[in-house]
């Protein structure tokens, strides 16, 4: 009895302090960064002095000298480029489309897809719409032959979560043009990703299968499909189309690496991320220059509140996420080449909004840790705590011992800026950046301090 | 034996049924809202048409004919108007500020607070400078006569809910002239609640206390006010402010109620809710346009869906939320004197931003009811089900029977609109919307059908 009281005594005591030690922790974390303007103002230098930044290109480059310099200006202990081959694909000077009712020509925006071959002088025909890559397969070549497919499928809007509603219509970006050109088409427009009712065109990857002839690809916005899929449902609907887009050969760029190193288990990591480049039209705000600015604020908040990790907490920033992922793969590489062992990883690239929670890609163990944090989280506004997606950039990191975890933001306004000219600075609320880089710092401390599993 | 396990089978199965049957219906919810454009269209409609619309103004007199023309193309089985007798205050033509430093004129953007008194010409007089009530308390008749006080006390942006910031600094707009004029000063002029750092100055109401003169009091923007408090702290300045704003006789305007009869239980009432007016500048389209057309959408979706309420399900747009609650007070006194028994009233007053769950005002009954809601709407990404602040409009019908909920949302941009010229109809994502619409009418339906405790 005695022994029992004096067991429970000390476990009181001790999970009493944990947990308000732990408490106190978060709060000054909160405090620095909602107290602070540096994430919001190196997102500001990130989008409106270096702006877009697709990898390959010189913006990527500058973008890569940004961040060094940054993580160096903040005083991280180790700072250092890692080399990863990258494709570099130019969009060009000419990028224009029209249709043609009777003697009208209607210009429209449109956004070549990332990949795109150009079109050698303009392109034009008949505009054969589907809805869906099943709807223009079932219509055959006899109909797709020396026309130009117009893939109008809408993302579902009548899904919650956005980023299931993305993935619901991604394959007419992805392979419509291979499918299209399997038919004999000699173009492939599609509706634009988004849930947003407006004229921006929304780009991103596509890529050609092996065996077919490549066809230029480009989207046209949610505003003009519906115009166009009106006409094309009363009348034959021409459609001229111009772009000199082009791909060249692959060129190296880097990861930027930046590290508070461990204290007492320093061999052991802690990742925090996003990806440094963007598309090349907008300013990559949300995507994901979000998450590449709340990635440093995680580990300058952490030094400037004292904190003292026990694991080597690392930034890693990095490089081509939208056309192939090299900077993650690279990266995972590496980490096996060096056997480095991977603790944990967090990324951040769902945009910069407020954020709920967290995904997870790891065991049962790791789920149960994670939620064991839940009740500190909660008074943040932190209530979701799933299995689920975590990012591009960490996935290739997955191994039975490294919890990756995705931060979980409010995906409503995603999509009406993703990929396009939309995504802008002006577009990120400073309240909802800084509380996902909170809460992305507070996990890294409390994955520090009681492990993942 | 047998006996048990036959009830175990039909418990299970009555259970496993109404689970079901309310989740069916809760996807049925939410695919007609996030469907139709209703909801925001609407919106565009009364920030685009009438635009913002104070109670005793022109503006809200078309604001209630509008609301009832359409409840009315609802089809909604009543609809009436309420009197109400409201206050009339008019900003004027003029309305402006400068300060002066040496031989410079600085003009700046100002608000006069609703129910302030003008100027009768230009008010003039050196800035004393306080950060809170109690500072300029304490500074005392001799350092404040015939000045101009500049309460200058920011939102605490370290708070994660903006809505507690707000609460904290809501005393130098409410009683700041009071204070002032007390102290002999001959105007007031306070940093606008908010957390962006913009040029939007903000109004709101104000009061004076009886026993004091009364003096103008004005908003500036926080962007000035940290200019101006920043030249304050150097060097004496001078401030000059103009606004022939004026308060007129009260005059009767409308609460706009609309039905769906209850079939079984029409008797008692679930009410859902938000107000029509707004104040004087801007659009009035977060506060509290979002509120007035998720209501409408509450019965618009159910009527969509076909369901038949138990109990009658009535919307009550109510006017004079901003300057008196007059609204609010006065369908109180309706319920009471028509012994209405009001089951539950459900309010959205906090922007149109996502839905994170719902406040409640209300018995442990009530609360156990709601969190057993729970698991049905965290599919929608409702999580939050908390005792807290329900609304303005509701808050007089509260007594022990009725459960006040409040829609609860997202906070974090709420305050960069709040009574600005900012908030216009372009600050509303259409999901976002169209989300705290469907989890409202989810929380009737499911109080509908499982009542309140």
């Amino acid at each position: 009895m005695r022994f029992n009281s004096l067991l429970f005594f000390l476990l009181f005591t001790v999970s009493g302090f944990t947990q308000t030690s732990d408490s106190l922790t978060l709060e000054k974390i909160y405090g620095e960064v909602l107290g602070s303007s540096s994430c919001y103002d190196n997102l500001r230098v990130l989008c409106k002095t270096i702006g877009h930044r697709l990898a390959g290109s010189p913006q990527a480059d500058a973008a890569i000298s940004w961040a060094e310099n940054t993580a160096l200006a903040n005083d991280f202990d180790t700072v250092y480029l890692m080399p990863v081959s990258v494709p570099r694909w130019e969009r060009g000077f000419t990028e224009r489309a029209s249709f043609v009712l009777g003697n009208d020509t209607v210009a429209l925006p449109i956004r070549a897809l990332g990949g795109s071959v150009g079109t050698q002088g303009v392109v034009q025909g008949e505009i054969v719409m589907a809805r869906s890559i099943e709807e223009l397969r079932e219509m055959g070549r006899e109909k797709v032959a020396g026309k130009i497919v117009f893939l109008n499928k809408p993302m579902n809007a009548l899904l919650i979560n956005t980023g299931a509603a993305y993935g619901g219509a991604f394959d007419i970006r992805s392979q419509g043009a291979s499918e299209a050109a399997r038919l004999g088409a000699v173009a492939c427009i599609i509706r634009s990703l988004t849930l947003a009712d407006d004229r921006y065109p929304h780009t991103g990857a596509m890529s050609y299968a092996e065996d077919v002839v490549k066809i230029p690809a480009a989207a046209l916005s949610s505003a003009d499909a519906y115009t166009l899929s009106q006409h094309c449902a009363k009348e034959p609907v021409r459609f001229l189309l111009e772009m000199n887009c082009k791909s060249y050969p692959r060129t190296t760029q880097y990861n930027v690496i930046g590290e508070l190193k461990g204290s007492t288990l320093p061999e052991e990591y802690i990742v925090v991320g996003g990806h440094l480049d963007s598309w090349d039209i907008g300013e990559g705000a949300h995507d994901d220059g979000a998450g590449v600015v709340q990635s440093i604020e995680v580990l300058r908040c952490l030094k400037a509140i004292g904190y003292q990790p026990k694991r080597t907490i690392r930034c890693v920033l990095f490089i081509n996420e939208e056309f192939g992922n090299d900077g993650g793969i690279t990266y995972a590489e590496q980490v096996r080449l060096r056997n480095e062992y991977h603790f944990a990883a967090i990324e951040s690239d769902g945009g910069g909004f407020s954020p709920r929670g967290f995904n997870l890609e790891g065991s049962d163990g790791h789920f149960e840790r994670l939620n064991s944090f839940r009740s500190l989280l909660e008074p943040f506004g932190l209530y979701q705590f799933k299995r689920g997606w975590s990012g591009v950039d960490i996935a290739p990191l997955k191994n039975e011992r490294t919890a990756l975890c995705g931060l979980s933001v409010d995906t409503q306004r995603y999509f009406d800026y993703h990929h396009s000219d939309n995504d802008r600075f002006e577009n990120v609320n400073k309240r909802e950046l800084q509380l996902g880089a909170a809460a992305m710092a507070s996990l890294v401390y409390l994955i520090d301090q009681h492990g993942t599993e």
